[in-house]
């Protein structure tokens, strides 16, 4: 077992997007347990857009690393509940380790037949819970209607393709940044239609891959693409806002809002903010609505993963900058 | 009885803020009634912001004038369940006469105790149940919330004022466009405080105005009003839009949107559009619930009555230009 841990500390606040030099990799030695206590070694480690605002507010506390959505394994015990080899999820990434209680841990004790472990951070996990809200919570996306999903290359983007095909939804169109993107949409995650959101009129696009319109629009990027969503939803349409990638390194001066806004009174559309952390009740309902889905295969498990726990900070900045598909994880256990 | 009508046509398409010169009075002999027809006398007109809008989109039909909610009395009938006498609300207003039949008119049969009649063009009709529908339907009010509601002395704002109060709001702000209507509404109609938008930050005085928060927004106006709004309302904070009465001189270049709409998603705030015509199942409800405290006085019958039929287009010009408070009538019959 190791005595040391390896961590990753915020050093300096971004200035607009985050480069390597705004983290440090520090290492300590591990304390001892105190009852009531287990070591975690992690061993799937998420990186997500939201980190990056997290950068703005972090605390710059000491200890092991920021926050991070991450799946370990007990090594050493003093708490009854979590014996040696127990797989957990937690909060306390960036690290190698984690001293926790079971106050800071959800044990994952049956992980489903055909699931791989890493869906627990992804569409099995808050990934998969953000876009299941959105859709049915927020949304209320019913059978047989329409959606167009920005970022749907990304993690929760593709999780909401996927997850409104097997809702039942009609026609399901999506934004990526590259051809490559686009292509795979299509091609592997069951896309009706998806265009690259570089150069040109996204009004026009969206037109053109829904010539219909949409029902519902769920929004991960904000800006211009949801002036585009204004102009493509139907009357009645909705639109499930669940955060801004794109915005994410221009926290102080966000960008313009749609130029047409004020369309959601002629067209009685609803525009609704959320964050997953509030529909924490929802989690059993969705993991018994997804589970027999990954294990058909009607859901993939759509992901990245980077081996080494000291690539984690170019992971985290490949991920702003868009080198991963679907979920971005980092493999830093044996 | 009049054997000719005098109508007001559009014989213009406004640039901006419409002029006199816009519209025409044209006279005309009334024909002969079919059987299933009435003849009625426009006895009160509403003006309304919408009617703005619905110049750039009219269209300049021959015959009776613009649409117009009126209540009117039928002078001649060929329609048995409509005998001479009979008060009616119908939406041919703009003139000083209607053929109508059946299907276009609602038979006012009772008015209740101590209301008067021009009640059924304001708060009791279309203006309350707009109020009262943004408020329960769409930002779903409770009691003991608090409220914005932006040209609080207009007719709508000063329903969404009065009802948010009789359904239990705790404290309710108002903005208004000159010291006389902030006086008004908290001396007369009940506000808790009130503001004027000239000059000035108005999330600063929003902030002022309501130290706490709000949980509602009733939005009369966008742009910048939305923007303060926003700004101040609290976590899972509701607006319902019903229109943008400084928006309508300008829809061919609506203003800039708020540029703190992405705050939608942090705050989780729900932001939805809506028209009346599409609650009118609602209307029962609503005159159950309003008739007993306009009786009782609780809720004030708000309104600026101008008398004179050949004064309709200067009344119209003058709710633009917000002369009125509270619900602006024409009073046109004997």
């Amino acid at each position: 077992m190791a005595a040391t841990y390896t961590a990753v500390h915020p050093v300096r606040r971004p200035e607009g997007r985050p480069a390597r030099d705004d983290f440090a990799f520090v290492t300590g030695t591990i304390p001892g347990l105190q009852d009531g206590q287990v070591l975690v070694e992690n061993l799937l480690l998420s990186v997500d857009p939201y980190m990056r605002e997290a950068l703005e507010f972090e605390d710059w506390q000491e200890g092991f690393g920021m926050e991070g959505r991450t799946l370990g394994r007990v090594v050493a015990s003093r708490e009854p509940s979590l014996p040696v080899g127990a797989i957990v999820f937690h909060r306390h990434g960036w690290s190698t380790h984690a001293i926790l209680g079971p106050r800071d841990t959800r044990r994952i004790v049956e992980p489903a037949d055909g699931v791989p472990l890493s869906a627990y951070l992804g569409i099995l996990g808050g990934t998969g819970l953000t876009a299941y809200v959105g859709l049915t919570r927020v949304a209320k996306l019913q059978p047989g209607e329409d959606l167009f999903v920005s970022a749907a290359a990304g993690a929760v983007g593709s999780a909401v393709g996927q997850i409104a095909r097997v809702l039942g939804a009609r026609r399901i169109v999506g934004s990526a940044g590259s051809a490559a993107k686009v292509d795979r949409l299509v091609q592997e995650l069951g896309f009706d239609a998806a265009f690259d959101y570089h150069g040109g009129d996204l009004s026009k696009k969206l037109a053109e891959a829904a010539p219909d319109g949409v029902d519902v629009y769920f929004d991960n990027v904000g800006g211009d693409h949801l002036e585009a969503a204004i102009d493509g939803l139907r009357e009645f349409g909705r639109i499930a806002w669940c955060g801004a990638i794109a915005q994410y390194d221009s926290l102080r001066t966000p960008p313009a809002a749609p130029r047409n806004l004020f369309d959601v009174v002629g067209k009685r559309i609803r525009l609704e903010g959320f964050l997953v952390r509030d529909h924490g009740d929802v989690r059993p309902e969705f993991e018994d609505f997804i589970t027999p889905h990954l294990r058909s295969g009607a859901v993939r498990v759509d992901e990245t993963v980077v081996d080494g726990f000291e690539n984690i900070v170019d992971a985290f900045l490949g991920l702003l900058a868009g080198e991963n598909t679907g979920k971005m994880l980092v493999r830093a256990g044996s």
